[in-house]
């Protein structure tokens, strides 16, 4: 370890709190603090970040940013102007903004603000794109008896997918792009609301664990009102046989200056 | 070929109009009226009569049923009480009717009607199952310049994606079961309807050529009310190496009673 990453590392560790620590994103030359006992981030922000299409001189919101992951992965792989990572969670907001500080992301805004109150905030569509990892599981759909800032980035505890999805659309530009990822069990209302709001879905990847089992990701790029036809991405299958990882997710990770095992 | 079946193929022959010819369909014992002018029967009607799940006391309607091949494969290899197939092209329904009384299947009924005036005729909700192989190509995809009663076949001249899916809906009873195929550029209007009408998707299956292409057909099982949860049956892929069709579809092909290179 050289030792300016070593002093990028001390000075990461001095901004954690408690229940904190602070990672390093391999290849990328960037950190990141997480708290284990929330969430750590995961192969989904990872496939996200790879699917969005992003140019430099582009304007990107993260829906629901979390703990910044997906920001910082834009910086590093395909930078976009100005990224702003939304997040409700007063908490996780301040771990994501400590994450920019000590990357010294500049380009990188974290904002407070529940997804229902954005529009209000924004007031306009500024976005050419809009990228989310929103909670994957539907109000009612299990008891909420985890610790509150756990259960705020796994359920929809105030904004529901329709509302993430209403905002999308609203923040973006006209023909802006809006890509997500989910749980191909919730594809119907991915689907019906996206079309609702104007975000026609134009590619589509199911992501699978392996060759015999069920997609267990599924990644969605929209365009605002775009053309009616839907493409098929290749199929993504995490693992080969056994638990080794697939030649493409390896691919992947690599593109996005993280090193496999580091999930 | 027996005596019983070469009088059987010889009354189907007598049958026949120009451009027609009568095909048996081989181990189910039936035959079927065809004019190659228009269209012949081919996988996809196979795919969703396999894929439909109907039992003895059902009453099943196929909505455009063309020459009336999904009736016959559905009586042959799962009976239902009743299988109405409503056509609108009267030179099709009636080619329709005479394979229907060849066969001698006096639970199958060939009604002759527009998917817009279906309603009107039945007047309220029927069907246990309903099944669908519309056609596929949008209203101003490509030029109409076929003879009408093909483009009537492969083009929606008169009813559109919509109306198929809101007719079902209406033909179905509480909790009844629709089944489609179609392409799968097109699921996204597929889904925002079936949600629209209250069908709710409940299954899908994806249908490859082969493991290096994107799908061509999707098949769906929707049910009227239905929760909301929608599962995903194994990817399905038409040929493995080569031009040999996979173990799957021999299968598929066996159990509809039907050798492979008769397609």
């Amino acid at each position: 370890m050289s030792k300016a990453c070593l002093a990028f590392l001390f000075r990461g560790i001095q901004m954690i709190k408690e229940n904190e620590r602070f990672d390093l994103i391999s290849k990328t030359g960037y950190g990141i603090i997480q708290n284990k006992a929330w969430f750590s981030y995961g192969i989904d922000a990872v496939l996200i970040s790879h699917f969005a299409k992003v140019k430099r001189k582009d304007v990107v919101v993260d829906l629901g940013t979390g703990n910044g992951i997906i920001p910082v992965l834009i910086q590093h792989a395909k930078p976009a102007q100005h990224v702003i990572g939304i997040e409700k969670q007063s908490q996780v907001a301040d771990m994501a903004r400590r994450t920019i500080a000590q990357n010294n992301l500049t380009s990188v805004k974290i904002v407070e603000s529940d997804i229902l109150n954005v529009l209000e905030k924004t007031g306009k569509a500024i976005a050419d794109v809009v990228i989310s990892n929103p909670p994957y599981f539907k109000k009612g759909d299990a008891l909420i008896n985890e610790e509150d800032v756990k259960a705020g980035a796994r359920h929809e505890t105030t904004a529901d997918l329709e509302t993430f999805i209403q905002c999308a659309s609203s923040l973006l530009k006209e023909k802006g792009h809006f890509y997500m990822v989910h749980r191909p069990m919730r594809l119907v209302d991915i689907i019906y609301f996206c079309r609702t709001y104007h975000l026609e879905p134009k590619l589509i990847q199911f992501v699978y664990p392996n060759q015999q089992k069920p997609p267990n990701i599924v990644l969605i790029k929209c365009v605002k009102n775009g053309n009616k036809e839907l493409k098929y991405a290749p199929n993504l299958y995490v693992y080969e046989e056994g638990r080794q990882y697939s030649s493409e997710i390896y691919e992947i990770y690599s593109t996005m200056g993280i090193d496999v095992f580091e999930e």
